[in-house]
């Protein structure tokens, strides 16, 4: 760290896409974070993009600069200056990227946030705002989790403080690919993930130390989210699904829809981003149906949607606010986050049903 | 019942799209039952197939004759004419549209086989052979249950005679329309179907009487098969995963693939199918992948693919078989049919693993 | 001619789902409009919506008014009382509603836009901006055309006006279904539209008088932007294709992208749009590729994608003024619609190629 | 000419996935030839097919002996030994890897055949039965040209000689992946071939020399077959649309749909296929729609449908047949081509209209 901590997190996102982009919005947001720049291995529609919403341009992975010259677009320099720039590099390159840039970020001084496609051994720490919040106080590092880890570990984090979780069994439906991914499959079919249990659970328990929690995946041809089939048995159930519902409805990062609100399913969540209008239409919280939430003595079973380009977006504010004591806990780092991302706050959510 | 129970039985099929064109294929096949002939609303390509293969053709439904007139596809009569030929109908109508014909069938005095789409109040018993080939003694009517549920039946069936089921739990991976219904979705979207538990359990225990399953289910854009994600707790479990696929392996109705084979996913299962070259290509097996069976204590997780097409085919048989005492039991039933059908019997099959 | 009309043009819309919700927004962003209520149906997360954004609601389609009270909804009225506060209304009413609708507005007295989803005859005229703007001077009602035929009519206006089209022939690649229609394909495969030649060939010749095109079409399993793929014989052929990626670059409602932009297919386009984050992520302009735009002697070849949720919006807007009279020309008005809704204007965008 | 070429030609595949497979059968179906062997480079259930057929197998392209070995599969031996066998290998690896091979071929001593993945310099000549049959004479290696190539070359080989083509302009709607390749996309989206015109036009001319085609090229989310729209400009147009039914419908290779069969796209177009019952379920005809063929004057509209998996499979045979000259000439080889696979011949199909 650079002596005292700054009124304002100096912030790099080096990695300019799916998550790289988003982060740096939502950076950009932060009453006590600024975004110095960013970094792209070449120019694209989102480069151009950069430049428009005023990010200085760093050219980044071995990424040829004259590629952006002719292409019109005013490079800032190179990763190498940005990281001499900030005190916190977000890493948002491509899974396996990361692990090759931890060890010029921190040649660099520079802190640093790893995504779920690393492995745990990344950083000091994984991370996830709900689940452990304090771990990052004094580390020079952090993992936020995956997108499905990320979902699960929220969901478990709520219902384990309300009535523990004796187990938990998932069945993660994942999207095949982000929706511009073009060259990845299937088109038409279902894949089994055929490593059992899959490797979410054991991320999960990276941020919430044993849950005891099992995963099944397959993959099915669809770009929009993931969803998540849950069972879990819980050691002292509530009375009835409407105390679930209610817990969650005034959660921060969950949005349980209503059945006269008419979202079928994940195109209808999608569509209801887009209703909403925050930055790409995204729907950073797990979204869960009330219909789809159902209990039977202490069997809870219910369905989350989870959104895989959006819903670690405000993990990865947190992990910077965590890292630099810039929050008194995780709940005041995740009401400044949403307040500035536009999430509405569980206390001014609609608490009635049906 | 007309006297004696015929040498042949001779059998009607009543619809003949997804589910009727492959159960009179079947039927033809059988060294003791007799097709005498289809149904069929209107004239179309699989029409033409009925002719083609020598069924004898008639009009239901209040389809119009001089549409197959037109199509110069020569009738053989009404389905009231083919009921008076016949000593027993299967009905593969629409879903809903074989309750209404029900009354028909009794008052042509026919014995008749229904499908899974009906409710279960629609004939005397529901049937799945592996799981109560005796309940059609007697009976004038019985109901194969639907594809997902005929799939879960079949696995119950082995795995609660070995090691006892104690609760079992399956996410049900559904095909959102069979290959030729264009005009269905969804296109791009996961529906989780807001029925909790879905049909699907109390539907098993139609056949299987008790058994503690509960089911989950979602949609998903494909064509291909279902794919059910099953975490079972046995009684008594088995030494290891290496005994499931070795029990699963040698029973009729199983195909259990190897890692080396190297079928990812449905898609390639199908393919499979197109390599095998039975009838339609289809693929009548409960399909499973060693790598996708896993066995943690008493918990057993597997993967299984249902082809939504074909599935219950081999059960519209042994359906017959059984209401007409035509063999001893259920082994006798299932050894006859699937030797007709093609399919390979459990002792001839490669036992090795990986 | 400014005079007895109203300073701001009372609108409503009549109908809030896709169409609906995009007209109001923009409605509501014109400095010389104001939008005075949306009707609709039945509450949903789009009613919600409506209600987030302060537009009056309104029960419309013989909609039940305590299902909205159910939802903590408040209704504003009727749609006959919508209709009472209005200079014109804009119906966004499904395929087919919208000529039911014609009687009650005539009798209202109030203008009216249809879509395009209605046969010709529903209104006085059709009308597309760049193509026949004028033609809504002392009309009564004006019908946006489609949005298929609404690109074709812009892209035939500029490259008729500029080089002279002898002949124009169109494949349509169809859209199977929107986002949120789950319920409708194809989930694999492709569909011929065996109507020969496609009806958009006429539609287009309502706002294009004598234009001499000719289109066949097919349906495809995506949700995303109808692609045309367009042969063009010109008259007074260009030098090369350099000048038609001039011209079109330089035209209002055209976006081509540059190879080095990185911009495959319809995908990367919606991802694009949600980079600029302009209303629901919308992309109101023909797309096109310069790398898709090539000159062959006479002979133009060009792909263009048109993103059929939003393309017709500006559209909309447009036939209010020119009914109105509120715009001196199509130049004028299309400058002020989309300055209003964020569309770069052609002088500010980048000229370089590759 | 049967001198010294031995009675039934030796042939051999190299390669076994979608092409080779269903070319070893065809082989293998063939009076005139007899199939020596397959060879593979991995085991896979298709490898085991191989075994099931009675097909000897043979390793390939560097793969691993003991890999077959520990999947139990028999090897015969190499692809050297293979080669050692043969007078003609068919070539049916991977796009590039057959210009790879063909040296090894030569130095050999057999000839061969290629796959449309290679360039056309790959061998001596290009071929397609219907347009240049005669050009195998002499000749020691021919290519086989693509599917989509092969599709259009039947079509425009039977209409330029009837009608002649002054111009022929069409747009491939190109399939995304092949049912079982999982790894491809794209899920969700239309890819516009932004190469201006396609590389089918000048490889048709590679068998149709001269031939005045253009073509343009998009892919999308499905994996059952091409569809081809075509508009030609006819030199001696037929007096309607009945005329050119009527050609198609009695050339080989052709199949032409009625209306009343209700094959509204390819996915109906697949299911015929099913219930055909050839190998694989394939469609190894140009097929096409009688309402999807509208004449307009001199202008010809038609789609078609193109199996992008069979449709070149009889042109491999007929292929081997021209090099060794085992026939007097096209019409003869096709012929018998066609009886071995059970394609009806045009002469024993219904020719009524509608």
């Amino acid at each position: 760290m650079r002596g005292d901590v700054p009124k304002r997190v100096r912030v790099g996102v080096n990695g300019y896409g799916t998550i790289g982009k988003r982060v740096a919005d939502a950076v950009a947001k932060q009453p006590d974070m600024e975004l110095i720049g960013v970094a792209k291995t070449r120019p694209n529609f989102e480069a151009e993009r950069a430049i428009a919403k005023g990010y200085p341009l760093y050219v980044t992975g071995g990424g040829d600069r004259s590629a952006f010259e002719r292409a019109g677009l005013p490079l800032a320099g190179t990763i190498e200056q940005l990281l001499a720039e900030v005190d916190v590099i977000v890493d948002a390159s491509p899974d396996k990227v990361g692990r090759e840039n931890a060890a010029r970020y921190r040649s660099a001084g520079v802190r640093a946030v790893f995504q779920g496609g690393e492995k745990s051994d990344v950083a000091d720490a994984s991370f996830t705002a709900m689940a452990n919040y304090r771990v990052g106080q004094g580390k020079r590092s952090l993992r936020v989790v995956s997108c499905n880890t990320t979902g699960l570990a929220r969901a478990a984090s709520v219902i384990d403080r309300a009535w523990g979780v004796e187990r938990w069994d998932a069945t993660i439906v994942r999207r095949g690919a982000d929706p511009a991914e073009t060259n990845k499959g299937p088109i038409n079919g279902i894949l089994p993930t055929l490593q059992m249990p899959s490797h979410h659970g054991p991320d999960v328990r990276t941020v919430l130390e044993g849950l005891p929690i099992t995963t099944l995946a397959v993959v099915v041809p669809t770009t929009l989210m993931h969803v998540h089939v849950n069972r879990v048995r819980l050691r002292h159930p509530p009375a009835d699904a409407a105390e679930v519902i209610h817990r969650l409805r005034t959660s921060p990062r969950f949005r349980v829809f209503r059945s006269w609100e008419h979202v079928d399913g994940t195109p209808q969540v999608m569509e209801f981003g887009r209703d909403r209008g925050l930055g790409f239409n995204d729907v950073m919280e797990n979204v869960l149906w009330e219909a789809g939430i159902g209990l039977d003595g202490p069997e809870l079973h219910f369905f989350q949607g989870i959104h895989q380009e959006s819903v670690v977006v405000p993990e990865n504010i947190d992990a910077i606010r965590s890292m630099f004591s810039l929050a008194a806990d995780a709940a005041e780092s995740m009401r400044v986050t949403d307040e500035a991302l536009g999430l509405v706050p569980p206390a001014a959510r609609p608490t009635s049903m049906k």
